[in-house]
């Protein structure tokens, strides 16, 4: 059967330009046709095989991550890959590893922290992997715990050398996490680093001045094992097969560990030869750029991960066929007497399927404009802190905390709808959608807990309810605030299915009820005489109000993209489509928000679930070519039920095969276990 | 630090007697000493040790389950338990096994559908385990697939026998699914199954009867080996470390195979030996008595998973600290500056905390009661069915198909949610919930797909809509239908946030929104000219509109419980708070439903989520103790985060030893793949 495409058929059903799509997608056409042509490198490289990931055995499964990774880095050097070209090449390679701690953290941590000659010593080292580095800070990111960090760094004026220090778990109260006393959780920590920026809080004589970073030495050189003082360990199995287990997250505890002085990263203060702490004049502000970078790669890794199980929930949907009656037909035993089958249908024609996928789908085109946006929003930022402008920060610091935690979020529940889309088959780890699942779910605590998030958002919000009418104007994404007078009182005109198409109908709608929202929760905490009682009591309401600004962020971008220059046959006409499903089933799943703010009438409710409804019916002969215009290959995707030919019954088959469990007939345990018990004589058997 | 109780502030906040709590949770006392005593057996025997399952590759796993099974089955023996206690006994080892097929599914089926004649030969062999037997048909429960099963059983009058012929999957179609063509997911079947259950279309002097069961055995009695013309295998790796892949769900298809012709099921129909096809007189509603036992198990499963997710979460809340701050406290560099850690706050005081985790408790209560109402409702169904009166038949079926999807979907979204509630260490297989979660998520599979089984609730529910007035009176979970005019024009009274705790106003409240969207949605249908047409293209409304009715079964069900006797100080007033937090927070949840039908205004939905918010300090110093009431043990729990005595972190980091890849310094693969990385040597690695 190979080389047939069943899904021919579907695929001749659209009505656009699918290449023009890919385009749109990948964001312009060099991104294109580096992504197309790293991803089939890596797809035909029998090296980055992965689908036995699942099976493997803890240590065989790392080891394997070690053998690929350095595989991986011979190619990027004997092929000259540029820089891009590498990180494609690691991204589509598809197994978390030591090297994204190494590239993504340690590296530009070396960058933002170190001053240049520093930098001069170390990032050429790094550059070529002659170190290896990794982030030996939880969650820094956002804060959590590191008030509480236990590590000290403490200078010795005798040998210029700091001497760094963690407590034992076991010499504290039990209250202490374990982040606090040891280091716990870094990726490429347990293994493989062979340095690590370390916080600790720095003391030059008998004074704490807080958390600082400091370069460590883990291991040796020579042997790799740790060096005298460092104990440092894998913190064991995480989430699902394979998955994050090819990643040696790690604990690290440091006993008077001597580095010397100049391995403290100086950018924005300094200790002395004399012990003297000094602060440079590089604005601390710095930092914000970073965080704005690294949220809007998680955003962008979000509408990745989405249009990865929705691609494979969407083909498997076309492949897969039921009988009418399943959908909700008398569940009779007659059924059992019925010999033809006739009335086959395609799972994907089910208004229930389409009413669960298609928002996904629409999704991942959301999430992947509204990434795209980041983009500029992260070089609109770095422009103005060159030239010490920090009036954009807050907003841009509420953005994207809000923006990581709402598509992470979605993306996460999103991948495990799009498995149970799959029915039976997508508990099978060969459908792809388990290992997809567990190695997104982190992204939901990493970077910032997606509530707390949602309560930075939110605090916000409450400064600019507050500020209203104090003649500051709010911008940016807030902007529509200084319109609250208006989006107060205004009502929704909607009279026919058809308004709702109207963006800017659409677009006052999601600002009312954020504005109305926000204005609400502003009233209520005023009736608390304590202000930070009344957030924390609050705080459930302001999580749904900080919700509501983040979904309008998202509607807005996306119909911001479609007032865009769109080439291609159809394409901007779908993408329309595809918008208003996303913002209609947003405004269904919370028109209790909506309503309660009363802005729309049921009857307009009921309006948006019928064009909601059409949309559906519009998209619907499009949804494959929607998802192959992600251009993802079938090694990328890692999914039988969502490979491109369709072909999935054959290989669901002949992928069983391979379990270890079917290397023998009769299996491991059979004399032991179950013919004893089978011949009643188990009370003579080793149990 | 052994024996100290971490928890024991928290325990003597309850304001409750703990005792009887256990009980109303068992159900009778009766059921809580078995419980109690079989858990600590099980708990105490270093056999049934299961902390080493995620890190067991898939053949050590499952001889693992081979060994704990026979195990198991011998301790049964030797101890003379009662059916009852070895039941429970195969509960508490908590792990996936061939038993659960052969007690849960081989055995009714030989009971329920074989002759008396019949099952006096198999029975007894099944009950000693002299032969293991699985129900080899995929979800025959709701009729998926069935009628295209292509499997046939053809009676050959020549030697009084079936040839039992499965096609290959070759030679067939591409859009057939591997179900249909062979056998494929039944548990037990893979490597362990000596019988199977097979369905197959009958066929009779060239004519096809549909589709019946017969017991065809698979393997040697010898050597275990599969017999002439079976092929059988495992399906390969499932979703999650450990979880189901201690499961040998099979593969199975049959070339010819021939079995006496005394071996199909034939208590509901026969074939003579002259190959005449009859029919008995044993009504075949009689499935129905087995269907709603099989979904009141799934019911109590469900609010048996979600307690201990439930359970683990609220402990490791209240062990957990965290920073005021935190708490959406502004996300300031100046946070490393600082250096007192003033202000730790137990998590689980956090009323965003609070408010994701206290609904899901009061889930867990609101499912064990609608479970003990379920029981009731088999013994009713059964007593009908045996004087031939199948009058409730509908309304249960609807009923328990509806709670089925209801609960086993709550269930699984909720032990995610309790995962992450958890923060980052719930990804660690440590926490349990990784694998009470991949363990737990089939259930909204098997047994009737969860959006088809709310598809029949709908039907049922536009069919006791169209029945309004023709004078026949809706029974049982549905009766409020018959007040439908009452609902329809009804109005909310509550005029202050306590009148949300008046059961009666509750409990009109989910009548009226339930009946509302029933009574809406038919008049949507009415509008189409064909029926089953209007039906596909409104299903995601109806689906909704069942979701409502369902429940307001559960609401009305845990209202019902709190009108009986509850001894136990303390004991009433504190569920009574839980049913509050129940229903108030599905209300708030759905307000767009209750507001959308104008039962309620949104001045009375927001006094909901008031008293919402002080019920929550009503839990809040007994939430402990509620999930103490549960009375698992540590074995069962499975989860350091969980432990009973809240010591979790010096716990966490010995159990992070035990990782193979621990289990030296440096890592396999460091010589072949690290090294020559690190000392630019790659150009002569063999990778």
């Amino acid at each position: 059967m190979a080389g047939v495409d069943y899904l021919a058929d579907e695929r001749n059903k659209a009505e656009f330009d699918v290449d023009s799509m890919k385009i749109v997608w990948a964001g312009s056409r060099h991104t294109f046709e580096v992504a197309d042509r790293i991803s089939k490198l890596v797809a035909n490289d029998p090296a980055f095989r992965k689908d036995d990931r699942p099976m493997l055995p803890r240590k065989e499964l790392f080891k394997n991550t070690l053998r690929k990774a350095a595989y991986a880095w011979k190619l990027i050097t004997e092929l000259r890959l540029s820089e891009e070209e590498a990180s494609k090449l690691r991204f589509f390679v598809d197994e978390p590893a030591y090297t994204d701690l190494h590239w993504g953290m340690f590296v530009p941590a070396l960058k933002g922290q170190c001053t240049d000659e520093q930098q001069s010593k170390w990032l050429p080292l790094a550059y070529k992997m002659q170190i290896i580095g990794c982030y030996a800070q939880t969650e820094l990111g956002h804060g959590s715990n590191v008030q509480g960090l236990e590590t000290t760094a403490t200078f010795d004026p005798q040998t210029d050398e700091f001497v760094i220090h963690s407590p034992t778990l076991t010499s504290s109260k039990c209250y202490h996490t374990v982040e606090v006393l040891c280091t716990w959780w870094p990726g490429g920590l347990g293994k493989v680093s062979t340095h690590a920026v370390v916080y600790a809080r720095l003391i030059t004589d008998g004074k704490d001045h807080g958390v600082h970073g400091f370069i460590v030495q883990l291991r040796s050189m020579e042997d790799h094992k740790p060096l005298p003082g460092i104990t440092v360990g894998d913190i064991g199995m995480k989430f699902g097969n394979g998955a994050y287990n090819t990643m040696d997250n790690g604990v690290l505890t440091l006993d008077h560990v001597r580095i010397p002085r100049d391995q403290m990263m100086m950018r924005v203060s300094q200790v002395t030869r004399e012990g003297k702490y000094k602060q440079s004049d590089v604005p601390r502000q710095l930092v914000y750029g970073t965080m704005v970078y690294v949220r809007q790669k998680i955003v962008a890794d979000a509408s990745c991960a989405l249009s990865k199980a929705v691609c494979i929930a969407t083909r498997y949907s076309a492949v897969r066929r039921q009988f009418g009656s399943q959908n909700g037909g008398p569940e009779t035993q007659s059924a059992h007497y019925r010999k033809s089958y006739t009335g086959l249908i395609q799972v994907i024609d089910y208004k229930t399927q389409q009413n669960r996928l298609f928002p996904l789908l629409a999704s991942a085109y959301a999430f992947r404009f509204v990434g795209e946006w980041l983009k500029w929003l992260y070089t609109d930022v770095t422009q103005r802190l060159a030239v010490n402008d920090f009036s954009t920060l807050p907003e841009a610091h509420a953005c994207t905390a809000g923006l990581k935690s709402l598509t992470t979020t979605a993306t996460a529940d999103g991948i495990e709808e799009c498995r149970k889309l799959c029915g039976g088959h997508g508990y099978l780890c060969t459908s792809g959608l388990p290992e997809l699942f567990a190695v997104y779910v982190p992204a939901c605590t990493y970077e910032g807990d997606n509530i707390v998030l949602l309560l930075q958002v939110a605090r916000f919000l409450m400064k600019t309810v507050s500020q209203i009418g104090s003649g500051k104007q709010p911008v940016g994404t807030i902007a529509y605030m200084g319109r609250v007078e208006h989006l107060l009182k205004s009502r929704c005109s909607v009279q026919r299915a058809e308004d709702w198409l109207n963006p800017s109908q659409v677009l006052e709608a999601f600002e009312a009820r954020a504005a109305r929202m926000s204005v609400s929760c502003a009233q209520n905490l005023s009736k608390f005489s304590n202000p930070e009682e009344g957030f924390a009591e609050l705080s459930a309401d302001l999580v749904e109000a900080a919700v509501a600004h983040c979904q309008l962020i998202v509607v807005s971008k996306f119909l911001d993209k479609l007032q865009q220059d769109i080439p291609g046959k159809g394409v901007k006409q779908l993408l329309q489509a595809v918008c208003g499903i996303y913002y209609l089933s947003l405004l269904h799943k919370h028109q209790g928000e909506f309503l309660a703010t009363s802005y729309i009438t049921p009857k307009q409710a009921a309006l948006a679930s019928d064009q909601l409804r059409a949309l559906y019916s519009k998209v619907r002969p499009n949804a494959i070519a929607l998802v192959d215009s992600f251009n993802y290959t079938d090694h990328f995707l890692g999914s039988i039920l969502g490979c491109y030919d369709g072909n999935v019954y054959p290989k669901l088959y002949e992928a069983a095969k391979k379990d270890p469990l079917n290397d023998t007939v009769v299996p491991d345990g059979y004399h032991e276990y179950l013919k004893p018990l089978l011949k009643q004589q188990l009370h003579s058997a080793k149990l």
